[in-house]
């Protein structure tokens, strides 16, 4: 049997919304919260451990509680009314079912690289959730060995980076880090940085990302710090030919991580792709 | 002189907002609303025709409206108490000035090429403000020759549209028409349509862009429609490898037009790059 609740003043009601809401609840408890059957099956395939469940019954039957989990005995699972429901979900969200998931350790240092010749791509300080997102399906969609967070502005588990990765959060291999330590990190690996800066560089696909290569990008507003630009083995540039000449981040970093791809595949394939 | 409202029960008042949230009143008016001093420079460097101007002294010194406009006689001026502009500025603007400015006819039959040789970005039935945006950045960066929006859902001057493409929305050459109609369109001109599908489809870096071509994206949801996919010179796919294989429609566009400016810059040039 399964706790009912029923009031929304249940302590358990403002602490979901915490979780929701603050980073600091997020830090303190190392827990965040995953709405949505696919988002919470992508957790549990990353390897996220599920610590509490929270459904409606209305409009997710509780009977597929236990097909959702991998192990269901740990978890503990609460029924909420159709009132605490839409009080804790996501505007328009209706697929009832929402997730207290543990948090997981992101620091660089406990960071190892599977691949002996990575391709990572490292976002400096990014803030918005919707590129944050936009990043991680990039950066999923090409397997990319690792994403690393330089100095980052918000923490990866805040429910708008999930929903706008649609998941990619979970499946992505994330570190996080100053600045400094990425560098020395990358550098003692030797893998090459390429950064996206508009001094001193080079056209992006005039350079070889064949061996391990970082490729760095800054925030909109303001590029690459002075730290980045002078550590990094060459600048690159997308040229750019508009009026405007104003590329969204994430499309920035879509087309650098593509390239670098498909150099890799003409290398490996043989042909002249 | 110029006129002062400083009445919120002003009907100006009322018929501005109708124009930011109503896509039906900027049809029947013919207009929309531009905010902030870099984006109204851009309408007018676009070609577009400022109608109305409305300021608030305290951000935006009134002996500034002049110096903004090409041809101030021909614009109605009108200064708004803070009271008034707060109501009718997006939120956080602090810039004090806003636009009426008059519509654009963007359909298909009035719509000519420059160029014998086109780059063309084609979006089937985009719908968030945020995408589109994102597109005309990089349709603006890339200095596509058009971009064909097929059976659109939303107006073009839609102001998240014009927040979120940064002003390219007045940058780019628009036209907007039925997807039946843009196929003839491109079909009568011989310009290779490659479109990005899934089925029955080639990796994107192994056609050639470098002929006048078409590149056709659907949504993120349900991807090209049948009809596209039935007339397409050639589909294309970005390969993908990760876990969920979702890319952002921007980016998995910024990503085919770039690999196109790759190619016709390596022929033009003569270099391999």
């Amino acid at each position: 049997m399964h706790k009912m609740i029923s009031s929304l003043q249940n302590r358990t009601v403002k602490r979901i919304l915490q979780l929701q809401e603050k980073a600091r609840t997020r830090k303190n408890e190392n827990a965040f919260i995953v709405e949505g059957i696919r988002e919470i099956g992508l957790a549990i395939k990353g390897g996220f451990k599920v610590l509490e469940i929270y459904f409606n019954a209305d409009l997710f039957p509780p009977e597929n509680v236990e097909k959702l989990l991998s192990k269901p005995s740990e978890v503990e699972i609460t029924e909420l009314t159709a009132e605490v429901y839409q009080k804790i979900a996501y505007r328009g969200s209706t697929e009832g079912v929402i997730a207290v998931v543990a948090g997981r350790e992101l620091s660089l240092e406990r960071f190892e690289l599977r691949n002996e010749n990575p391709l990572i791509l490292v976002a400096e300080a990014p803030e918005k959730p919707g590129n944050i997102g936009a990043l991680l399906r990039t950066a999923d969609a090409a397997a990319v060995d690792a994403v690393l967070i330089a100095n980052p502005r918000t923490d990866m588990f805040n429910p708008n980076i999930i929903r706008s990765s649609v998941g990619c959060v979970f499946t992505t291999r994330i570190a996080t880090g100053s600045t400094s330590e990425i560098i020395s990190f990358l550098k003692e690996r030797r893998i090459a940085i390429f950064g996206a800066a508009l001094q001193a560089s080079v056209p992006y696909h005039s350079v070889d990302f064949t061996g391990g290569s970082a490729i760095v990008v800054g925030t909109e507003a303001t590029g690459l710090t002075e730290e980045w630009q002078q550590n990094t083995t060459q600048n690159i540039i997308i040229p750019m030919e508009g009026e405007i000449d104003s590329m969204n981040v994430s499309v920035a970093a879509g087309i650098l991580i593509f390239e670098a791809k498909r150099q890799r595949l003409r290398r490996d394939s043989g042909f002249r792709i």
